[in-house]
């Protein structure tokens, strides 16, 4: 936690208007009407701190929204609708058709319409607040967990972070890390597929280890990861064999997958799902009664939050 | 109009997924329950662009949530909640109590809850998404003014321009001015008491001219206006005998107050709802089947549109 974590504790309000979970969960939930809650997640990129000065129009909008996305996702949201705030330095048509083409794409296809916006000059900045709906009481909290139950990730870990460190070394990343790096594909499908399956859920966007952490905190409860069981791709997997360096996948960010938790009993409906979705869901460990979260695997050392710049 | 504005055609997208009132008005409607529109509206405030570099941490909470509840109280809706995007360069916890004391402040006033936020570094930059719901159908919009219709102002014009002439003279405002200028009180009593009486509405944000021009550009009709009938403070009257510089009053922003147009048989509803929420509404002209915007007054200068900074 760094200083502007700590900021958050100054706008920790209580809230007595509103039936709603408050802060400390991937989205906001507002009890409206009387079928829904309304999740809604606000996100900011700035040039230089969430991604490299160089990157492109097209990738900064798709990850822009695609961040968003994936705080719905976590929560089993259907995204409805979006809002953008951008700070541009200069007008510049060729950069604004290439993030306007980028961002439609992307919205058009999680079916998520942007209804507003407001543009000023200043440094590079881009802050996207997404809204989604999902069935009252359904949502998928950090807070409920249950011992025993077997952990999930989805898909690999890991790649955005050794694209990330790649290009720190003036490496050119594999295309298949960059694409990781920088338009990653945020899991609504699989988020809504997982409403009465999962008992808690997570994206991972500070590094595996930080944000299974929100879900142990927040559901008073421990774990045990076997660091042989997280899925990697074959370029991660060939760097830790050289490097050992498993903070990489642990603490590194950017990976935009689900960590989920799931009671025995339905152990066998992630798997049918699996097939069903095409995406790789692999267990990684399981929820103890015993606090803390516990590595097997001979990897001891204690990782840093992964911080861009 | 400049190209910050000429942005918005970018992103003037068609969304057909939603049954909403898109890019054009205050906010964006979006309908998901039976009963209410969700309205939702999203504005940046950046330093030395909306605000002076010197303005207090407790001005500039208040004034990035008033402009935003400003647009609801301009479509007569009832604010629910808000997210906060705050970019700060540096850690500093006086800044951060009065910010957060100031804007609790406000919010709890207008009783809508601080439901999710992002923190990060980088310049001053605060982007605050407020929505807020109303009767299905029955939001006050810009394009429903009839030909015939009268025209009404909330209190007074130009003491927030006003300020902000004397800042850039180095001239220290009245305390009065200053109050118009740093912590604008956005009239959302008066807009959802305009509900069933106005047939369209506008918060006045660019100068009268500028705003009361998007109502006549959506309704397509024309108005005159009688400048001797804007209401301005003894300060705005006074600096307008001396120099005869009607554009402050008609181009200069940052007013929020509401203006808005009222069908003939229903003026007196205006003038009871005046007493009973001790609001000043001042008819200034008339809406009219002739296109454009005539003044009456002598004044025939064509203002700029005043910008800050």
């Amino acid at each position: 936690m760094n200083e502007f974590d700590l900021i958050e504790k100054y706008f920790n309000w209580k809230n007595e208007d509103l039936s709603l979970l408050g802060v400390g969960d991937d989205c906001a939930l507002i009890s409206i009407d009387s079928q829904y809650q309304i999740a809604t997640s606000v996100d900011t990129l700035i040039e230089g701190v969430h991604f490299p000065k160089n990157t492109s129009a097209s990738d900064i909008a798709h990850k822009a929204l695609a961040v968003n996305l994936s705080d719905l996702a976590a929560m089993g949201a259907t995204p409805q609708y979006f809002t953008l705030a951008l700070t541009l330095p200069e007008f510049d048509k060729n950069w604004l058709n290439d993030f306007s083409s980028s961002l439609k794409a992307l919205a058009d296809l999680h079916h998520v319409a942007l209804v507003g916006g407001d543009t000023t000059k200043g440094m590079l900045s881009i802050t996207i607040n997404v809204t989604g709906i999902v069935d009252k009481g359904e949502a998928l909290l950090r807070s409920s967990a249950q011992a025993g139950d077997t952990i999930f990730v989805s898909n690999a870990l890991g790649d955005a972070g050794l694209a990330w460190q790649q290009i720190q070394q003036n490496i050119r990343p594999s295309e298949s890390l960059l694409k990781s790096f920088n338009t990653p594909d945020p899991q609504i499908k699989l988020g809504h597929a997982l409403l009465g399956v999962a008992n808690a859920c997570i994206d991972i966007s500070d590094g595996l280890e930080q944000d299974l952490g929100h879900i142990l905190k927040q559901s008073n409860l421990g774990a045990r990861i076997n660091l042989a069981n997280i899925p990697l791709s074959d370029e991660v997997q060939a760097y830790i064999q050289e490097s050992q360096d498993w903070c990489l996948v642990l603490a590194g960010g950017d990976d935009y997958q689900l960590c989920f938790t799931v009671a025995q009993n339905k152990i066998k409906q992630v798997e049918q799902l699996s097939q069903d979705l095409n995406v790789k869901l692999t267990p990684i460990g399981t929820i103890t009664k015993e606090m803390g979260l516990e590595r097997l695997g001979g990897f001891e050392k204690k990782c840093m939050s992964y911080r861009h710049f």
